[in-house]
């Protein structure tokens, strides 16, 4: 195909190929679809995640998150429960029948998390770490690709290609802000690279407003905002007591905030003519080829 | 007020103050309306404006712009047509009984377009030329500030304190994209600033997706996201013959594009809340006290 | 000349053209010379001008500096003397007969200070003030452009190029630091930026670690670093006693440090191969044509 | 200690403690010496290795590079040649003598690494692979590690200090430059984080000028400045056929250009009041404790 050819990365490339929808469980993410990934940021204890969880399902969520591996820049802080938290997760996914969305940090995590997370996600700090990106795509299971805080668009479609070309077509790319001169917000979610990456490849692409900005009352705004610019769906940190969270609580919704937010994207997805409730299999499932 | 004593900007701070709204001849800007302007970036000729206002009155503008003056990076550039274009502005504001809204690059420049210019807009490469704010400031005409390509929010909201501190608080922000690494827009529309300039003051912010992304295929996804963070407004240019335009024609959205724009954005601002008809004089004008 | 057509900015285009200099007084900014300026980012009193000025020239000051106007974030900073600190400029220029750079801040501003200042300084936040670019250009005097802060080089020598359009080649650029994510400095200075303006154009180009910094601890190692990249020149703020200063206190120098400073920096310069001492008119005065 | 107690790195952090020396073979790397890494992006071939550490050698190297891995941002760049380029790199390594830096991209590449590479380093994409930087501490062996292109001085201190927490204080930083706007470099090289990373911790800083500009060009000049700015070192690329390299080609020096430099950076260092010739263990190491 001739777009296929011009561009550094043809597996994921979009132009006149359809937009792949890739499937995770009963669910599918991409084109014409609304997902909402919610959960806590970390798995802390069963009964925080129990909580988070609860208030996750009740607000609508399609997937559902909290990380066993946390990336921290001082290693004095929190990193995570690990393999200690397996246990809570499995309960949580078995209790709502949901995906679980977990962060990997390092190949041997692959082995820990393969039996309670549905897809691995591949951190911003870790975007250009090729070796996990190859391994993760070897898998079999849905991969989602969080942006460089300083990566460009191309680099992140490039990230993409590594998994592709290690043999998974299922990517999921998440904005998640860009590293600028500006200090009011953690990050500044890009918008306009969410349309960029859907026009330059066929993978769907949501956006993570809580990491993207840092403080609770962007989150649904930005959300809002992701949704109508076209984003394939939305992914949120919920905590019921974020002033306890052992990791990025300023950012985390409300049991009560998440719910309305839930229902303001879900009648927002549908205005902008989304599917939303959760899909059946549909007859003939898209895919690039 | 307590608030207001701790910012560095207190004219212009929000907090318990009510958000202000700027009258603009019958229409009012900020908080809980909708406002749409649009038109040519620059004026070039009498056919070009007529035929760019005749879309934008379409689309359902409330405002009009088209710039006598331009800011080039390069001495070569077309550099707008000055004095010699006030007969075209008069002709199509009258025509349409619409506000006007032009930059202004210099104080010599309030003279010139005093007649036909409602709404004077200082560029984002004048954010910080206090000289001209201040100018602004004592006409007594709506300001409207566009956000530095490298300005923080609070530096922003201090050009704003500026043109407040010379005598005005009818002041418009416009968010029109910050400079990033990032190549493949022109710059990076920060919709989080939006939200965060109007927690920390009391003006209305509308948004330039145009400018803030150079690509006619991300306007109206930007402008959709713009309206659903909150933003009180978009600006837009329009061109029936953008590959003729003598200034920023890539940008400039087709007659038939605004048109389909402005009936989905005041859709999208009923559902957020706004009113969106052009609006009477409410009973008790809002205002900061 | 083909190098000159195939630039954007056919004036200040460098290739095969030997770089310029640039007459001040009776020194030369440019190519094989070295040109330190010192003194107070603004003038505040008689008493701190004086010992400012006094420091500088035991430093081996080639020019003076000293603001009378003051470009502030904030409306309520320090906004400089103005023409009230006029007769302490001209005390300290006569004492010393040594060339007065100033910045200018709006056309007005140029009758001012007509009689006391040499050098015109537009300054970052105006660098893309082009009416201002065009009226330093007509007065026949050397123009110093600091680089915006977030101004690509290209832009930089196009703000140069509208100088040059005015009428007058005889300008300096002034490198003082971008604006990047790293809160631990002001501002990133960018040395290479250095390089690249001097292969792009036959301009001098001097660097502010001062301002490009923030910090008194790094202005002298980036002082060094600049004249070893080939900086044609250093500017640097002092002041006797940095903790009352109106305006940027804990970037200036103290009058031993600048002193010290100064030495190391002519020691570097003749390493470096320029011609140090102060300059008599050359046999044949080297200029673009 | 104070100092410590109050940093978020209390392992590497400065203050009152003495600047350390790290020991590679019979070098030291740190405050008071000058060390100048040289040779290869990549291993290509055995002739090219053996031009490049020629030239190296003769330029008075105190270490070789030449990595087996590269961190390449397109699945379809060449990769290095892993394992098969290990006994070329033990032919170079024993023929002259001297350490060899090469990066690890992944924890088990330590391995393949063992027997050949002194220096372990850990590339810019890698700066927050926490796991990889675990592993390296562990091995006993010296440990670089390049600031992460868009990563804070205070966020490369705590990757240090994860390095340091797994038990090696051997850490040497390496500045290669940022992430900004400007395009006329690969990226934008920040010397003043030099100082500042030197202020706010122990280690030795050296600075890569060819990642750091991409540009043959910039590359002696932006060396020299960062000795004059107080770093500890150079690393360069050397290639005796640029223009046939498999990688970073149009930034490695010549084998003369690297001769001249090499020798201009020695009389700098000296002129810096570094000890230059490779230094004999002294009396009592300095280290931290």
């Amino acid at each position: 195909m001739t777009t296929t050819a011009l561009t550094p990365h043809p597996l994921v490339a979009g132009g006149a190929r359809a937009r792949s929808l890739v499937r995770v469980g009963e669910h599918f993410v991409g084109a014409g679809t609304f997902s909402l990934v919610a959960g806590p940021c970390a798995v802390e204890t069963p009964e925080q995640l129990a909580a988070a969880c609860e208030a996750a399902v009740a607000a609508g969520a399609t997937m559902l998150r909290g990380d066993l591996y946390k990336h921290r820049t001082s290693p004095y802080s929190f990193q995570g429960l690990g393999s200690g938290g397996v246990a809570m997760v499995a309960e949580q996914r078995a209790r709502f029948g949901l995906p679980w969305v977990a962060e990997v940090l390092d190949v041997q995590h692959l082995d820990v998390v393969a039996d309670v997370v549905d897809v691995l996600r591949v951190g911003a700090r870790n975007m250009q770490n090729f070796e996990l990106l190859r391994a993760c795509g070897q898998t079999g299971k849905p991969v989602m690709i969080k942006r460089g805080m300083s990566a460009t668009v191309e680099e992140w479609l490039l990230a993409a290609e590594y998994v592709a070309h290690a043999g998974s077509l299922d990517i999921i790319l998440c904005e998640r802000g860009i590293r600028t001169f500006e200090p009011s917000t953690r990050n500044t979610l890009d918008l306009s690279a969410v349309v960029v990456a859907q026009e330059r490849s066929h993978l769907p692409v949501i956006v993570d407003p809580s990491h993207g900005t840092g403080a609770r009352s962007l989150v649904a705004p930005m959300a809002l905002a992701a949704i109508a610019a076209g984003a394939d769906g939305i992914m949120v940190d919920v905590h019921a007591r974020p002033e306890t969270a052992l990791c990025d609580g300023p950012q985390a919704l409300l049991p009560d905030e998440v719910g309305t937010l839930g229902a303001r994207l879900r009648e927002l997805a549908v205005w902008c003519g989304r599917q939303v409730e959760p899909t059946d299999l549909p007859d003939e499932e898209l895919e690039p080829t």
